[in-house]
């Protein structure tokens, strides 16, 4: 932590670069910018910061910098591994002034937006040019925070996640610069990927002010279906044979049956409470009918129901509107819980297997969580639903997700899909990568980052 | 430079490490490991070497290491700007032993082969299963030779590149650790990306000996066409409106009328003499015969000729091979010519003016030179046909390759879509990346690379 005279001095700074009503040290909007919405304990920056522009991100880093203070950049807040957390005290950056769309290329299909224009905000603008970026994580995150985490949704199936997605990106660097990753093709082989190295980094080897990013014309027909499954195995059958078969899904996303029941009463929704297949489908009115034919004959050798079929687009909202509010769905089971949401993903052939182990350890456990996946990737969501004040059922909910990342370093998968390590998977990704892995990491962020101020103590833990 | 005292001393520690017919020093080998296939002055290494595992690997690094001898990974050796030159002597790593397909995962649709795999190789392999590893650079290159120069080809467009379909690679480190670079979950938020890192790097970082990789089901039904227009912005235009339409195309591939010329003679083809647009559909039947139609369609309104649509397999087969042979066919069109090949990649809305451009500046020039586009990828590459001998005609094509390659950075695109930085392009490197962007790569080389011994003056400039 930094002594208070050095903040004193710094705010001080701070203040003579950016407008005085952009740098605060009021409780309300510190205690705001202590945490994403994940259970971790909030940890409260010293000081805010609104910038507008690259130069004032730039006067930040350098007078930060000067004092040996760290920085900590902050989206929409929506994280779920304390990656937002002022773990150090210092300066939470808060992008969401800097969310301006820049440029949109109709015929490259790419568009260069601010850090802190949301995924809502830029389809809305898009939807008039007949165009769309796909990645939707359940919140309404920036796209610099989308960047930080590698974020995917739940349409990577088809379309990637933001590590295919970026083609560029403006990051102010840990010493002050202003880089830019790379150009606008969308491809190239001239040296180091520096764009995917920032991609994921969660703010700790700079501040992500803009991002270049692939876009796609709206399909000409979309259609979605429902089925509901007798198990999470038919269900992951089911999937690996669509994937197979190349059918070309665009979403197709497990809720288990404690999930359904939640989103079942959250939304009003008039489905079975039984593991269940949403799916989608882009393409034309006859690719869409004739994949949404060949997965509802494969859902069906698998011991699957009714496949509920609707080309109708309100129907279709309302179906994705009711997965995207499946965290808020299951706060609601529990008024007065607090969630606790973590995801693995590992090959697809393990999945199956480990989501059933998970399930049988949740329910001897005696408690909330449910189980949502994006099966296509191998990747899923527990998310329990706690008292945080009970001790015992904490223990017992860590316990629980300790068993499963374990088992999915294992089964050769990853401690987290798409929220990022933050500090709550450090020990997660020590176990995951090993001693020579880990030490790549630390070597790059030292490189990257001499002075240790971005972000400190996430991803690459601090030196002990 | 090593002294010859030094290199002696080495080649008896190889021996030791190696079974001594795998460490050479005549003459013949050498020169076999000067060159790629590039126009490049041939620079002979003082050793070649012909590791047979990750071991062995590892004890070739640890020996150059402690002897600061420098070390060029080589697969295939067909790399096309100078990537595998031994620049200042030291030892080739030849990893082409190194060619055992170590694991196929039917069900995550994934396989792990050691480095020296070659890609017909692979696919050979996989055909019985029904899968298939989609990058097709036009020669057979190794799977780590692609790694090295983050290869890309005629189907990228539709599956993405070697960025995109590694899941994981293992290393042998510049200081002569073993590293695997991630899980091998489809996707991840753990941490820096260390897989892209090394995709692209050259083998300036480390030696790349084992890679993961994504595979795909053969698609159910194929089908190739191919279609004459009247220009080359004509065949641009088609393949934008084709792309914001969502159709799904496998190949989208642009021969100028040069070219046409070439491969007409060489592969003896009953194809006009125009610019031709070479095409390829993955699906079903129906999806396959509906996305041709629609691409027929949209080719006439751009004035296309006969769509010539063949779902057959050997006439397909006959097409894409006489593409992939575009390069020797162009050989052939002036014997005893060597090959000077560049490309370059941009937002896909410049593309037809800078080929029309180039296309002016080649005939200006009195050069024979053939144009063939990646078109959907933004990507295309000149091959000029050069007496070697002739300076000034020589000179001529780099002034023409000068030319284009500063206009391609211009308009917002890359000095090399496809074939890597070497140590040709570094020039352009520079002029890509700006100061900021070359520090940046330098402080990455010189975190990972301490002693400076991976593939030296290559992709990062040595230090003055």
């Amino acid at each position: 932590m930094a002594a208070t005279s050095t903040i004193d001095t710094l705010t001080d700074e701070l203040t003579g670069a950016l407008a005085s009503e952009r740098v605060t040290r009021g409780e309300a909007l510190r205690e705001q910018h202590a945490r994403g919405e994940a259970y971790h304990p909030a940890a409260l920056p010293d000081v805010v910061v609104f910038p507008e522009s690259v130069e004032e991100v730039v006067a930040i880093v350098e007078r930060c910098r000067a004092r040996r203070v760290p920085i900590v950049p902050v989206g929409a807040g929506t994280s779920l591994e304390g990656n937002v957390n002022a773990l150090h005290g210092g300066v939470s950056v808060d992008m969401t002034h800097m969310n301006r769309i820049l440029r949109i290329g109709q015929e490259d299909l790419d568009v260069t937006v601010q850090a802190g224009v949301t995924r809502k905000q830029l389809n809305d603008r898009l939807r008039a040019d007949g165009l769309f970026f796909p990645i939707d994580p359940g919140a309404d995150a920036t796209i610099g925070g989308m960047v930080g985490t590698r974020a995917t949704g739940t349409t990577t199936v088809r379309y990637g996640g933001m590590r295919e997605n970026v083609i560029s990106l403006k990051v102010v660097t840990a010493t002050g610069e202003v880089l830019q990753t790379a150009s606008r093709a969308r491809k190239s082989a001239a040296g180091y990927d520096l764009t995917r190295l920032f991609v994921g980094s969660e703010g700790t080897l700079g501040i992500v002010v803009e991002a270049t990013l692939r876009l796609y014309g709206v399909p000409e027909a979309m259609g979605a279906a429902v089925c509901s499954v007798p198990s999470v195995d038919a269900a992951v059958q089911t999937v690996i044979q669509t994937i197979q078969l190349g059918v070309p899904v665009a979403r197709m996303e497990l809720l288990d049956e404690v999930q359904m029941d939640a989103i079942v009463r959250f939304s009003e929704l008039p489905y079975a409470i039984a593991p269940t297949l949403f799916l989608e489908f882009h393409g034309t009115d006859a690719s869409v009918e004739e994949a949404a034919a060949t997965v509802a004959e494969i859902a069906q050798e698998h011991g699957g129901g009714d496949f509920q079929w609707s080309p109708d687009q309100t129907e279709r909202n309302r179906l994705w509107q009711a997965r995207h509010d499946s965290y808020y769905a299951a706060l609601a089971l529990r008024p007065g819980a607090r969630a606790f949401a973590t995801d693995v993903c590992l090959p697809i052939s393990s999945m199956a297997g480990l989501i059933a182990e998970t399930r049988a350890d949740i329910d001897r456990s005696d408690l909330l969580a449910m189980v949502v996946g994006h099966v296509g990737d191998g990747n899923f969501h527990v998310m329990f639903l706690l008292d945080m004040d009970d001790e015992d059922e904490v223990a017992r909910a860590k316990a629980v997700n300790d068993r499963m990342v374990r088992r999915a370093i294992e089964l050769d998968g990853t401690c987290t899909g798409e929220h990022g390590v933050g500090y709550g998977k450090i020990p997660y990704l020590e176990l995951e990568r090993g001693p020579v892995g880990m030490a790549l990491l630390g070597t790059i962020k030292q490189a990257l980052d001499p002075d240790g101020i971005m972000n400190p103590g996430k991803v690459v833990p601090l030196a002990p």
